[in-house]
């Protein structure tokens, strides 16, 4: 079966989600084929009769299909119930709303955690490295198979916003506007570096065993936390940890030892050992590796603007915090440039704020209120209602 | 013994350093008392009749008293050979210098992997927690032992500034000159932040056996590998790392796996490999926390003018980076504005690099002719030829 046969598949509701499995493979940039392909995904509003109001939110690194509903293990909300909901920027009376999780993960979509059906154990290492750009094939084809051949938007923060961009890249005919947050068109060295701490702090943790800790039933969890405190710190800036903690003891008095002192070790401790309980020790490994392989120009001849050439029907929205070192501002008015450059359709706002990367999960009316701007202004030129 | 007592002990050339066995304990800001106390240091050039031209250098975090001498276990030449040496800015035909390892070191001075003498063992997590002070307070031994009243100046680059600091606050009368580079008078919530992760990425490690990996023979170098790694990122600037290695690839193409595909990677990784050889992993836990520790104003009655009120006669050096994030020059500019509303002589320049905090060991010319110029009009002022 080729890419070009319809995309189609069994959609069902299960686990709590819904599932698409796929009638053919998944075309990897890397050559191989990833098969069989399930994408787990949610759903808010309803699709209109003439398929006009579809909006794809991409998520970023760690987060999942749960944009706005309960995370069906930790039991928290939607990761982005502040945009999405009645009222809201993105609000399903007027939006058919979809959120998939990323091939690779580990929320139901096809990832290192899922059977490999050559050996009928779980994949491990032996999953192949995939990108971003096979990220949005995943998603394209499920879109297909919902029956809906433009959406009305793309939207995503952090990696979600790489994503963005890989859809105007790869499938501008098939989008009417593209919202991209706090997202850069690659990986820079320091991003690069700090995956890479987090990647060797997995892999030193001997009950990763070389990837196939599911099949020995253990669980990299120390190394992972690691991996994840590291992370967190580049999410939020150095005067919003300040303001946060600053130097604020745990208790009274220092403790002369190795006990958390600090709020902020206190704090990075229960983010390390939270993760580990929603996430997956090589889905981390592979999704990391996407973002580092992510250089939008570099299939397109080391040109950003070759890469949008084709998008100039699609209006975009680039967003970006001031406080933001992970992905500065400088990035996305690269990303700017070139869609001038190319001639599309661009707003661009730098969002001051000291909340750093992580403010597009936060309280930041900002960019509520662009984003709903934006998005007013996109549905009266779409005729929705 | 009290602490009143005139401070000598034995002193010696042993293991290719010198050696001072104190004749009493090292009082700690823990309230502890360690004993015994040796310090390994190293000096360059001669004592002058007048015992006015002793150098005091202090330490970073990681290095030691091998200033401008090959490094005993890696065969590497001195760590400020920039700075050290004839017709550098530290001339030893002109300064008598010496530069002790910090207690809490693994270079020879008293530190974690020392024998404990209540148990014959190493120290590992017996050891008490240190703090700056307590580095302070062990160099004046040794400044007491060697028969030197006043140093000439003290001088030190990241912890080794905080040691200055410390020096201005406990011993000002002690103090002709001091220069601070690259220094903050307390460590932020995301420089604490940081060093969790360090030191989570050591404790994770098995081979740590809660500290006495020593006694089991083991090594957690994995975990103090990830730790050197992370800290690594802080030392250099994002542009730094984007000039030096950008995307670029150590092979022709990507290897689509989980080798070190990129430059910055395979970079990080061989920080990381090398460090273990020369460091110890407990001095590293207590290191980082006695940094952690660190906040000069918090024992003035929160105020840091408070802790300088005495050091008049000190004539200061101030000196930052304008790419250091970890400690950047907003942390000198609280200190210098300290020193101004404590009637001290502050010089202050920010040095524009974009090298980020490891400037203060690379090859920046603005930093040797400032410091040369500095360290001139000082030696005029004290009558040094």
């Amino acid at each position: 079966m080729t890419a070009q046969a319809p995309i189609s598949g069994e959609i069902e509701r299960s686990g709590g989600t819904w599932r698409f499995a796929a009638n053919q493979p998944l075309r990897l940039d890397s050559g191989a084929t990833l098969a069989p392909l399930e994408v787990a995904y949610e759903t808010y509003g309803k699709l209109n009769a003439g398929k006009t109001n579809a909006v794809l939110v991409c998520h970023a690194l760690t987060l999942d299909q749960h944009v706005a509903s309960t995370h069906p293990t930790t039991g928290k909300p939607g990761w982005w119930n502040r945009a999405v909901g009645p009222g809201l920027p993105l609000d399903p009376e007027r939006y058919f709303i979809v959120c998939a999780n990323v091939v690779g993960g580990c929320m139901g979509t096809t990832g290192p955690a899922s059977t490999d059906p050559a050996t009928g154990a779980p994949y491990g290492l032996g999953f192949p490295v995939i990108t971003i750009g096979d990220m949005v094939r995943a998603q394209a084809m499920l879109v297909e198979a919902l029956g809906i051949e433009t959406l009305f938007a793309v939207v995503g923060g952090s990696m979600g916003g790489m994503q963005v961009l890989q859809w105007a890249a790869d499938y501008p005919e098939k989008l009417f506007s593209a919202v991209c947050i706090a997202a850069a068109p690659r990986h820079s060295a320091q991003n690069i570096a700090f995956h890479e701490v987090g990647r060797q702090a997995i892999m030193a943790d001997p009950n990763w065993c070389g990837g196939a800790y599911l099949a020995a039933g253990l669980r990299p969890d120390k190394g992972l936390a690691v991996a994840r405190m590291a992370a967190h710190i580049t999410y939020l800036s150095e005067s919003a940890l300040q303001r946060k903690f600053g130097r604020e003891l745990q208790r009274d008095g220092l403790s002369w030892g190795f006990d958390a002192d600090f709020q902020v070790e206190s704090y990075l401790r229960h983010q390390g050992a939270s993760f580990v309980d929603r996430f997956d020790a090589n889905s981390y490994l592979y999704i990391t590796r996407a973002m580092d392989y992510f250089d939008l120009a570099a299939n397109h001849g080391g040109i950003l603007t070759e890469a949008f050439l084709k998008a100039r029907t699609v209006r975009f929205c680039i967003l970006s915090f001031s406080s933001d070192w992970l992905y500065p501002t400088s990035e996305s008015r690269d990303v700017v440039r070139a869609l001038n450059a190319a001639g599309c359709r661009a707003s661009f706002a730098e969002i001051v704020t000291d909340k750093g990367h992580d403010a597009f999960l936060l309280d930041e009316p900002q960019l509520d209120q662009t984003l709903r701007g934006f998005m007013n202004a996109q549905a009266q030129a779409r005729g929705l209602g």
